[in-house]
């Protein structure tokens, strides 16, 4: 990109939205895997659907790549600058506006997903998606990833939740794709198309979702247990008896550790814990609460703590919520896995993350949203280069590998970015040879003839 | 298609497999709107994914049309062979495997949603979805339409259930689509994009879904209205009260009258009803069942059932699920919209199908699935022709053009078929101009070069 060039984009959106200093450059470089990075030509803030029109239109026409970016929360490289190009920094877009008369939430796509739930808990709603890195992590990013979250077992990923979606194609066309209703029939689902697409068909610029009622009463469990599987089981048995808890995840030993230090949580020394949000009518509750009581004794729990006072509840949340910024003090380098596999197969899954572990001799830690059978891995490294790197990645590969064994996916909520392309190659062509990674090349043409958006994700 | 080319396709399937007897070519010309006809080349009978696989081989080769179809419930046309063709009758295929231990159900394409939901409930789980014609809908007819139903208030339609789904391509490529887990990244979403292509990408052969749990205990209400407006006013005060109904269905006072004649309920006189499901924990349905009780009688209601005995809620459904077939008997033609507006425009839409009926002088019955917004009208004709059936068109017309106007859609869970390709591009236009359709006729266009798949449907 010129200089020439540069000034063009300065000149067409204002100089104040146009950021070249090489501090801004190096900062946006990066992601929240630590592991990819580049340097952008130039970063440039977008305050509305029309600053993303011009700049879609003048990167077209320059032939330059766009990476949008929204909190930069992404763990597998997908905002990450490959090869230079433009950084679109969506984050100023930030309006919410939800219609509770309508159930339905308008979103522009740099406000976090904090902002969005706590504009619907001023109406006694709740957005239904809830990403671990819902503080940093925006709609725009979130629904370009197909997030899903701790509520993922009651109501999936952002894709679930979505009804129609303003989108900037590359050349600077605004499309509205979908309608803000909760049914429709308009032909090919071009919205649910643009979920998961990770930014390489067009720039997502605001979205409306459905919103959900908030419990009228909520109870949180944590379960400890001496044995992983044992663990796994009781959260097979809970989704097996069709009980259907609003939050159901998974922790392991290496996590329980990391948290209690870094927090200071006080939490006995287990082989794994089960943290699972009740939620239900306040006369209930109780009995609700007990059944998974019971549940957890049956599995060799040997200490199950109950909450439903609200302060007591969110210091128990703290094991979860804060368990990769625990894990992530404790290793320089940590290369993160997001494996989903059917239900029934967790007891083999977190089994088989221990196994590894040693085979590799890399500590590796689990930890997920079990109830819908993702789990994430934290393989705990010092370094991105030599043995152990070598070591690391290939034990984060093998247990990919043992997810599509056992009937599941290498990937579930992370995205694809630069981290996963390979996995998510041989996965694709497992199923059906390699028609659907030829199918997709042909749709991003489609979208994106000049292959100007987030150029190097997905796929090759 | 000449008679060498039955030929072949009876050497290459079996003869018993190819239907070309007069009689078998009339009744698979039709669907259940009646309106459509065509009258196909030959009907065949696939008992396998080898035999869509050949069928749509020879059929690209030889450059015919190709019509899946599953138990013809369609109301818009779907799957009538407009310009001649082969009808592909899947409902041959209709294994169902219900795996508890995992959440999910496999089923073939030609299985009913009745066949489906009633393996499930062996399990103590049921099937998400349940249109008014899950008798004889077929999983992939559902699939292909993205339906919806009763319980689309809390679970929506076909796609919110979908995890992965098995397609055969012209050429007969068989490509497996998303992954049967709860969470899955794997690119663009291609399964997302086939749930709603209405036959025309390809065609379903089987797919992997989500099952939910039973209700704990269910209660059923039924309340009569004075004014439709105040009906549709319930509905709206119920939603934005954060309750969360499994059911909730809105009927005008000419369903009430025609389910009353024909299936002699004893019925009131009222302008309207609402009938909801509510479920929950067994101590508290009561409180609940209350609460509604008590929505609906701050909004007039006249008259409240209520039911928690089995065969007392399956009477009371009657008047909901009966009401298609009461309706058609009334009316030898009937033209079934299908508008879908937000959920706070419910008593401006009620009002305006009362408005409308007056205006054109034409009967126009309000029944639907109102706690999503989406409601059916059923306008009643005598005639396909002259100046009866052309008010009765535009009447239909002019409430779907209201319902876009309020902030909806034409279209929500009939597809669009042949009736809707009109109000279809209107809103498409209204919403993006004429780029969203270039779009997908490019997709198309890369899953069906030859343009073989359902043609004629959804746009020309």
């Amino acid at each position: 990109m010129s200089n020439f060039e540069i000034n063009e984009l300065k000149k067409l959106l204002g100089p104040e939205k146009v950021l070249t200093e090489v501090e801004d450059l190096y900062v946006y470089g990066y992601d929240s895997s630590i592991i990819y990075s580049g340097t952008p030509w130039a970063v440039v803030r977008a305050y509305s659907t029309e600053d993303v029109a011009k700049i879609l239109k003048f990167a077209d026409e320059h032939s330059i790549p766009v990476i949008p970016r929204g909190g930069g929360s992404s763990l597998t490289g997908g905002p990450v600058p490959l090869d230079g190009g433009i950084i679109l920094d969506l984050r100023p877009m930030n309006k919410v506006k939800v219609n509770v008369d309508d159930g339905v939430v308008e979103a522009e796509a740099g406000a976090t997903i904090d902002e969005v739930d706590k504009e619907c808990r001023k109406y006694g709603f709740m957005f239904p998606i809830d990403p671990a890195s819902s503080e940093v992590a925006t709609v725009g990013g979130t629904l370009a990833n197909d997030g899903g979250g701790m509520r993922g077992a009651r109501y999936g990923t952002m894709r679930n939740a979505l009804l129609s979606t303003e989108v900037v194609l590359p050349g600077g066309k605004v499309l509205n794709l979908g309608s803000p209703v909760y049914k429709q029939a308009l032909g090919y689902e071009l919205a649910q198309l643009i979920a998961g697409s990770e930014g390489t068909l067009g720039v997502i610029t605001k979205a409306v979702f459905k919103i959900v009622p908030l419990p009228e009463k909520l109870g949180r469990i944590l379960a400890f247990f001496n044995d992983v599987e044992d663990a796994a089981r009781a959260i097979f048995t809970i989704r097996r008896r069709g009980l259907n808890p609003l939050v159901l995840e998974f922790l392991d030993d290496i996590t329980l550790q990391a948290v209690d230090k870094v927090y200071k949580l006080g939490l006995p020394q287990a082989a794994a814990a089960v943290l699972a949000d009740v939620d239900g009518p306040s006369e209930s509750i109780e009995r609700l609460i007990n059944t998974f009581k019971k549940i957890f004794v049956e599995h060799n729990s040997f200490k199950v703590d109950v909450a439903t006072d609200p302060k007591e509840m969110d210091r128990i949340y703290v094991a979860r919520k804060g368990a990769y910024p625990a894990l992530s003090r404790l290793y320089p380098v940590v290369i993160i896995g997001d494996i989903c596999v059917p239900i029934s197969k967790l007891p083999k899954m977190v089994r088989a993350v221990k196994d590894i572990s040693k085979k590799y001799d890399i500590p590796i830690a689990a930890v997920g949203h079990a109830g819908d059978g993702n789990l994430h891995t934290f393989t705990g490294l010092h370094t991105t280069s030599g043995d152990e790197w070598e070591r690391g990645y290939e034990a984060n590969d093998e247990l990919s590998l043992i997810a599509v064994e056992l009937g599941g996916s290498a990937s579930a909520e992370h995205g694809i970015g630069m981290q996963k392309k390979k996995l998510l190659e041989r996965e694709l062509i497992l199923r059906s040879g390699d028609e659907v990674i030829k199918i997709m090349k042909e749709i991003k043409r489609i979208f994106d003839p000049k292959g100007i958006m987030n150029p190097g994700k997905l796929f090759d």
